[in-house]
């Protein structure tokens, strides 16, 4: 099914309802569902779901992110819906997947996956205090906790021979990394992926619509062993804050939890966003999914964009539609947007940064997660398609360093940033010395002067 | 390196000498190597080995075989090599590859292949003993004894996001069934048979040549995860005992170990030898890789070939090249051959049998693994190429009986034999209802009446 508008338009105010009632709110079954499916794209198998609350059970969701890169802005997206699903009653569990993070073409180096973890359990615990979550049926699981056991990968051994090559690489398409040279990992992701449901005990995964083959995949897969089939539900892809060309190799088009007032100011004031065109908006969307919805948990319910500067009085907006027919019209401009989005996300960010001022552990953990040496690069790095949710980062320089004499055939390594040339090679690549030859002066360069490292295991 | 004809026609004097001196036999370093590399078509890093010895040590080497279908008079061929390394004073582990028997496109069912490890256990054991071979630095590992362990688990996850698909498809192209819609875990084969190295702790692998894209494989795979390199030692293919030309559909074209003395001479009838052709003969290759060896080790040295219905004396040989030049020369029949072989066979097979008579738990074990009613489609099964080890069998009717309302979409079903127009059906395969459609009156009588079975999970 497609959420319809009136749907979403309900989400801040049904959000704001159960929240402020109660933490168990007594709600009918008519408004769990209404809660659960508001701003979906899609919901496969909501019957499902229907038959748990039918049957007096609280409906048990879960959200998986591999650790990879470093939690942004771009997480209270499904933060957000994580709220709506926690205040309908369900029982959320955020699968904090750090083998898929080293499945996902290494994305995540397995030294570091383990301390990001930790450091995204911070970041979601604190995203969903912000925007005033009651996180009591909420619960956290470490994917290597139960994903190494025997009886697991007895299931994983299983599955894959009943999956076919073929399959398991279709499933994966949009969330797994392609390439030319795609690790074996890539087709076990989904083969994981499509387990954790029947391994964490629960009724529905939640995810973007990015995931629609995974999720018709384990529909599909889990019968084969004899599990059930779970529901599934799919949030819309929300254009990134800095608009829709989004680039990772762009240091300013992504907001990090921890970026100072001013950073976010100077990355906001750099967004793209066109005059009157709504549609692909970053601005707009985030202002919808996370804005509108978090100014109702705070109370107001109302998105607020001053015009002092032009003696107009404020433009007050309880719903994206008002504001979208007024961006089209040029009511309201870009120029008027973006002070009032950074103040609406620096009051967001404001208590996720006292939290972590006021954590020893947070802040130890992070200097464990992203050694400072891998600060520079991770402005750099190479572009990364998708992953199981918006992150990615580059890795590390852990590994031994090599010298071009030592340059391996055939293997894993990294480009330090910092040598001009190669700039657009920063970051971890399959290094096939035939290959490099024939790609002209940039990669002559890298096998004369680039400083590379092996990843270290 | 390859084995040069005296070192193969010193197998099983060597062996002799070997095993009648001492079960832990002071032989010099030359000694050792030359009944090490006797037979062998290939050796990968013979060094490794060398060092071991000069250390001081006994060298560790391990042979795999996936518990499939049933082990036949081709495992005398390992068996012989295996007992070639015990008396150069190697400690030989036999791994019993349970999870690669149903890794390898499903050809053991989950169900079943533990106790076919068991009766796999039993055959070896004999095997050994019925050609002199001493046992007390043999081990026996089962697959998932350690297959299942988080270490090796996390190995496996960590091999797999450096190894590249192309890379796993090839090292496994001539060892695991290769099919159009081939099963992900047939990527997994390889991967585990290489950890398995590392975690037996050995310092060399033993296989057949057909292994050698595998053994590479291993070669190079192993040092990525910080793991050293192992020798590899290869046997060549023996062409089966029925010739070249062997059909796992052609029911008479394996003898079994407990097949009975009458089975066998008619067995051995049937198989093709022409006459004076040497090249690709299997019943002069089971001679020279077995029968041989195996007269060698009780005594006498001498595979003796009767002429007595032409009254001429009998033919003696004491090594192949001898018997190979008078059967090219017509000097030796297929029609004296034969029954030279089917006595020397039949009497290698005796203890073999009159142990099985003696264990009742081996008697037990046989009716579990190979369950009555599947003797009449092992029969019959369908084509399946290559194993660990010749082996393969047909999956047994333990599932679900499908009727064809019922046949599932995209599913591996079984067909049962019985139905005279699917009798080339009958197997395990899997089932796509859309190009059943489109192949003619057998597969429309597929659809129309078989009995057809769900594999049981």
């Amino acid at each position: 099914m497609t959420a319809t508008t009136d749907e979403k338009l309900a989400t801040a105010a049904d959000v704001s309802l159960a929240l402020t009632s109660d933490s168990k709110p007594a709600l009918s079954k008519e408004e769990q569902l209404r809660l659960i499916r508001v701003n979906l794209a899609e919901i496969l198998n909501p019957e499902i779901i229907e038959k748990v609350i039918d049957e007096g059970r609280h409906p048990r969701i879960y959200w998986g992110t591999a650790t990879t890169g470093r939690p942004h802005c771009g997480y209270f997206v499904p933060a957000m819906k994580i709220g709506q699903l926690l205040a309908a009653g369900c029982h959320v569990t955020i699968l904090l997947a750090d083998i898929h993070g080293f499945l996902d073409n290494l994305k995540a180096p397995i030294e570091l996956v383990n301390y990001r973890a930790t450091y995204y359990k911070f970041c979601v615990t604190e995203i969903l205090k912000a925007v005033g979550v009651p996180t009591d049926k909420l619960e956290f699981v470490l994917g290597s906790s139960f994903q190494k056991s025997p009886e697991y990968v007895m299931d994983v051994y299983k599955l894959c021979s009943v999956v076919s090559e073929h399959d398991a690489k279709k499933a994966g398409a949009e969330v797994v990394k392609q390439s030319d040279n795609a690790p074996l990992s890539g087709l076990l992701y989904p083969i994981l992926q499509v387990l954790d449901e029947e391994y964490l005990k629960v009724d529905a995964q939640f995810g973007g619509v990015d995931q629609r083959k995974l999720f018709a995949a384990a529909k599909d897969w889990l019968p084969r062993l004899g599990y059930r089939e779970r529901a599934h539900l799919m949030n819309p892809m929300v254009p990134g804050l800095q608009g829709s060309k989004m680039s990772s190799s762009d240091p300013d088009s992504k907001i990090d939890l921890l970026d100072a007032p001013e950073v976010v100011t100077k990355k906001i004031k750099k967004a793209e966003a066109a005059p009157k065109v709504a549609e692909g908006n970053g601005l707009l969307a985030f202002t919808e999914f996370v804005l509108l919805p978090a100014a109702s948990l705070s109370g107001t319910g109302e998105f607020i964009v001053e015009r002092e500067r032009d003696g107009l009085e404020p433009l007050v907006y309880k719903d994206g539609a008002q504001m979208k027919s007024d961006y089209e019209n040029d009511i309201l401009s870009p120029q008027l947007l973006k002070p009032a989005i950074t103040k609406a996300l620096n009051g967001l960010l404001a208590p996720i940064q006292a939290a972590f001022q006021a954590s020893k552990e947070w802040q130890e953990i992070t200097l464990k997660a992203y050694p400072p040496e891998e600060k520079k690069k991770k402005e750099k790095k190479v572009k990364n398609k998708g992953s199981r949710y918006p992150g990615g980062g580059a890795p590390p320089r852990t590994g031994r360093r090599l010298w071009r004499s030592r340059l391996p055939h055939n293997r894993r390594v990294g480009v330090a940033a910092g040598v001009p040339v190669l700039e657009s090679l920063v970051g971890s690549f399959h290094c096939s010395l035939a290959p490099l030859g024939g790609r002209g002066n940039t990669l002559s360069a890298f096998r004369e002067h680039a400083l590379v490292w092996e990843r270290a295991w």
